[in-house]
């Protein structure tokens, strides 16, 4: 995606190239944004020649298969010596560079700088987020795509949920019909039952399923893009008062959903939710939403002073969340494209379920 | 594990304290291994005074769950302004300090510097892989557990291999049999049938099982540590040739493994496999084993060169494999653990299993 655009940037910043690297099991986001490959490697775009990846042997036919057709295999020991040997071998000028600087570690600067004496460098990732944050067009077909996957599968859970008795149950079917379909997972899936579900980012247990609420929290991966979606069902009896406490949180989401308009200022829809939170904003403590694409976590912000604005075509969650440390937890996550009009992704039924 | 050991390496080192952190989705093995907490914040380890977690509120009660029981929520907006804060408030001097840095962004290092400033670094990543790589009683337990529930795993998927369609549906009930049982996984799973079986690294998707060689590549995550196992199987009807190939390939693997000895070179153990693969050398197109912990890939690397030696409590794959392009691959990959004699923790069948 938007290579051209990079282009521009890099012409801007009379940045001679690009480079882009992932030398471990985790992937490399800007990688797979601009060249659609996910493999160890490295990626080079430069200002006015073709892109090209670097790949040890033992990825080349898999690098082969992505969006960039040139494909060199990596032909020196040291990673970065392969980097700097087949740069020179294009005639690409290396006096200034940007590097992604959120994906590029202190050890790996040490050793790029071995190789690449005197180049200087300037940090990009900003502006990789930025062009990031704004989707183009088959960005949003494959991540319409992505949702009717996650929809489907998340709705299939809480359907069948009588039939699970453990919260690591749930967890490996969300996983097994994703990946039976060839999707991958965004993260590992939250199910967090009674107590458990105060913590925000619990790693569900070979433990019974609790009576209470249940934070199911899930999204699948599809050609390299993530969604993302929580639902808070009740196990067992519920009384009133825990009735009352959903829908307040619900009314809340809906309402901050309804209320979304382009050039929006993000911390202001955060401080709006606090507001609305009344007394129960102690117990909400994380940001109100994020951006999603081949990040989980991506611009804008949805957090306290946030300046980033809300603009067309962005794709961003909106989750508040209520937390009684070892009481209970509700988050209510809906994943929304803003169109000229708001679109809601995350198509599964917000009404509360009890089981 | 070793915090105490660490703490040596900083008073060697005159280190004041040593600083991991953990800012993404994925987790810092370095704060796993020293704390058992793996989600956001920062770990400090300090030379003489007690260690400490520094983490989101969100993430709180999760940290307290941890092996350390000093936690602090950040209390600033920014990160490092907050890790510099709590420092200051435990009077930990910083004049010098350790940090990780395979796993420190240079994105990080500009807002760390803002807060300590002439603060001096030291990398001491590599301190940590050496610590790591000799496994302690302890984490041989946790190992040879986390080994059970992984050849259990894969013995169960390749019996009943026949019920399966696709490489997805593979994948995604190994997957679902290790979350069931609440463990994680260390990798996305390789299920490559025929030709897609020359690429290593390959990806599942959701295609027909081809006919010929499949490789499957198999790790759980128990208690942080990782197990790895590649078996491959035949789909279909064998010739001899394809028989040899398989058996001339286990022969190779079972005497390296045969050989292996406390003290030996692991550049050398490479070295005598590439011999031993005479004119298929040129398809061995990845190193031959990597030690294995709380990260999937740690040392000692069994590579061309390498200056490794095997010692006692070492845990280590040795993987050889032969990948001819667009034909077909075959890996058979254990995972031994270096006591006085070397155990083998993968106990899957390695004789072909023809389907």
């Amino acid at each position: 995606m938007k290579i051209r655009e990079l282009q521009r940037i890099l012409d801007k910043n009379k940045l001679d190239f690009a480079l882009f690297y992932n030398l471990g099991m985790e992937t490399n986001p800007n990688m797979i944004y601009f060249s659609g490959y996910s493999g160890l490697g490295a990626l080079i775009i430069s200002k006015n020649k073709k892109s090209f990846l670097i790949v040890p042997e033992m990825e080349f036919e898999k690098a082969k298969n992505s969006m960039i057709k040139k494909v060199y295999s990596m032909d020196k020991k040291k990673f970065f010596e392969s980097i700097y040997s087949i740069i020179k071998k294009n005639k690409i000028k290396s006096k200034k560079i940007g590097i992604d600087n959120n994906n590029f570690t202190l050890n790996s600067y040490k050793h790029f700088k071995k190789q690449f004496r005197g180049v200087k460098i300037k940090g990009i990732s900003l502006d990789c987020l930025k062009l990031r944050q704004i989707k183009t067009e088959k960005e949003v077909q494959i991540i319409k795509k992505a949702f009717n996957y996650g929809n489907k599968i998340l709705s299939k859970t809480i359907i069948d949920f009588k039939d699970f008795k453990t919260e690591s149950e749930v967890a490996g079917f969300l996983e097994y019909e994703s990946k039976k379909l060839g999707l991958g997972i965004s993260f590992s899936p939250i199910v967090a039952s009674g107590s458990n579900g105060s913590m925000p980012h619990y790693e569900p247990r070979n433990v019974k399923l609790k009576k209470g609420f249940c934070v199911i929290d899930f999204g699948i991966k599809y050609k390299g893009y993530n969604t993302d979606c929580t639902r808070t069902i009740y196990l067992g009896k519920i009384n009133n008062k825990e009735k009352q406490i959903y829908n307040f949180l619900l009314d809340i989401q809906r309402n901050i959903i309804k209320n979304i308009k382009i050039d929006g200022n993000c911390g202001k829809i955060y401080g709006n939710c606090v507001k609305d939170l009344k007394n129960y904003s102690r117990y909400f403590i994380h940001g109100l939403g994020h951006g999603i694409g081949v990040e989980i976590h991506e611009l804008p912000n949805l957090t306290l002073n946030s300046k980033d604005k809300i603009r067309e075509n962005m794709v961003f969650t909106i989750e508040p969340g209520i937390y009684i440390p070892k009481r209970f937890g509700i988050r209510i996550e809906d994943t929304v494209l803003m169109r000229k009009k708001l679109d809601i992704l995350t198509k599964v039924s917000k009404d509360l379920l009890i089981i």
